[in-house]
């Protein structure tokens, strides 16, 4: 149901929610009696159901990855760019399934989502998730809609990290794994930036130990902060000089003065992190890095990548941009070489992008290109 | 006075304070009546007082640069590895100038000096300064001492662009500058964690509108915040990871467990940020940011840096560390470009050294014995 004014886009889409009533025991030791995720679809499945892709969000994401949910939408979907008929992940093609993960703060059972037992809040109660508690959900999520094996398994980010696990952990589930500007792990800096965050989310009065549904408050001013750090590291120097260089919002730069004058950047971080605090919950902010920094993904095989890989029996693609430095294309080369001496089907290409981090979400051509080029070669009934 | 323990030392050093009482007209106009400076110097000013040297500090230091004030001192000063007999900066050649800026809070006059109209603190009433402002204050405090001509200005940092200012203000006054780690202006990038430290201050309940001392408060979280940022960017990504790795401090990343792991680098960056807030000023912070960010050398040079470094006659030395991403080589490149096209006589090295940004303050081989064979050639009575 594409819209009339953009055959290349899904069109209207509508959210779905799936209730899961059989308790999931999650890496921490805790069980979650039950849950419900929210996801959207497009395309169609097929017969064989064979053409089915998974695209896993990354850290602030959610399920809305494509279309408008409704005329009126003035944004489309987070991924519209790249999701689509026409686009690398083609819906005429293939049946793509984006979900809101656990412990998210969009439909998906999270921190914010009552708890049964107390018919209050989770907040900071809400168990603390893995990467591999997502990948079991996001498994039963295909057992409900009837798919056995993704012809892909896709990710950017931390989105990468769950394909990654996905193709150790249902190695017979997935035919491809695509890798996008992701690791294998964090780096000290990473893990820097992420403590920053949570640091300014908790040190906010109006976090309340997490209890901030209860108390009616929300920490606005942590949540912003933990946002405009993130967003720094989303972006490259270079695309920041593009985008903003020394360019004023307002006053004059001259010598005297008394009134501080603002920097373009500075007004578009303070609009980012004000928007953010706006939209998302801080427990799950917090849920959600924590995963991240306790993502190791060769830790249970002896700290060896080649050995971790060797669990998984799909083909990769892996894909890096230039100038992301929060996941620099080092990171992407050691998956890439871990896949071959653990002699596993590997494409790589590192893109030049100004655009950091974020190349991920940006139509860059030679990145769709290639990204179209590998799914064209995915063969479906 | 050197300690029996380090011959290399300058010894115990006791700062002095200059009190001056011709109004200061500062940058953005307004006046100060009177002002205090502390300062401390190393060495002896010989006769013909053409041996002095002035070191300018960085963001969030301060006078004392080398030396101990007691011998129960634990910590020497901060640029000890570089100020002291035989050291770069020779004690036994140079008579050495360190003192705390205008608008600091380590002894000179500052936002949490009194206010002599109101008997209060200044607090953010305190007029905004400019690096400019600075390095007037300095000539002040030169004479006062005596020194119409500096042997050198040197700074890193920060401290660079107060010595590259110097050059062109004051040109008959210096004959090296000495530039190290610094940038002609900030990138967007810069100013971007600019405004996060800023945020992060402003937004701590306890700021109170910048009057927290007048409320008996410390806004320590804010303060804690900004720390841990900028202490990111002055190291590496490999620095940390040689540093820290994904050490654990406590528990365990095994894949069980409810409670949070910390890893070491979020113990340290918690300890630097709390150590910080317990000695520095926040609106102290918040000055020094800003002549930061407003910092553009060429600016009243029709944006041309040849038409700025062609006001200066001094002899430049410029360094840059090889993994700075907070003013990395091309920042040091673009100083030494333009001092080329304004054919002034600059030697530059980039040093490789894994440290980012603090490698000026480390005693990595390469820099110290550059730093030193310039130095040594400073022709001295």
């Amino acid at each position: 149901m594409a819209l009339a004014s953009d055959a290349r886009s899904v069109g209207l889409v509508t959210p779905q929610t799936a209730h899961f009533d059989e308790p999931l025991t999650l890496a921490c030791g805790r069980v979650l009696p039950t849950y419900e995720l929210i996801y959207e679809t497009y395309g169609k499945l097929n017969a064989a159901k064979d053409n089915a892709i998974l695209v896993c969000h990354a850290l602030s994401g959610h399920h809305h990855a494509a279309g408008r949910h409704s005329v009126d939408d003035r944004k489309a979907g987070w991924w519209d760019e790249c999701i689509g008929p026409g686009k690398p992940i083609d819906t005429e093609r293939f049946f793509v399934v984006s979900l809101n993960n656990l412990g998210g703060c969009h439909g998906s059972t999270g921190p914010a989502s009552t708890n049964p037992a107390t018919g209050q809040p989770w907040g900071p109660e809400f168990p603390p998730l893995r990467v591999r508690d997502w990948v079991h959900s996001q498994a039963r999520l295909a057992d409900a809609l009837g798919i056995d094996c993704w012809a892909a398994v896709i990710g950017g980010s931390l989105g990468g990290m769950q394909a990654m696990r996905w193709a150790l952990l249902y190695p017979r589930r997935l035919r491809h794994c695509i890798v996008i500007a992701a690791a294998m792990k964090l780096s000290a800096q990473n893990l820097a930036f992420n403590e920053v965050a949570r640091q300014a989310i908790q040190s906010d009065p109006d976090f309340e130990d997490g209890h901030y549904l209860h108390a009616g408050k929300v920490p606005a001013r942590g949540l912003a902060l933990a946002r405009m750090v993130g967003h720094i590291t989303y972006l490259s120097d270079d695309a920041m000089a593009s985008k903003f260089g020394r360019e004023l919002r307002s006053g004059s730069l001259d010598i005297g003065g008394d009134e501080p004058v603002e920097f373009q950047v500075q007004s578009y971080l303070r609009y980012q992190g004000s928007r953010f605090s706006d939209s998302f919950d801080a427990n799950t902010y917090i849920l959600m890095t924590q995963a991240l920094d306790y993502f190791d993904l060769a830790r249970e095989y002896g700290d060896d990548p080649v050995a971790a890989f060797e669990a998984a029996c799909c083909r990769f693609l892996v894909l890096s941009f230039s100038t992301d430095w929060r996941f620099p294309p080092a990171r992407s080369r050691e998956i890439v070489d871990a896949l071959i001496a653990a002699r596993r089907e590997v494409s790589y290409a590192e893109i030049e992008a100004n655009e950091g981090h974020d190349a991920f979400l940006m139509p860059i051509p030679r990145y769709l290109a290639l990204f179209r080029a590998y799914l064209q070669q995915v063969a479906v009934s």
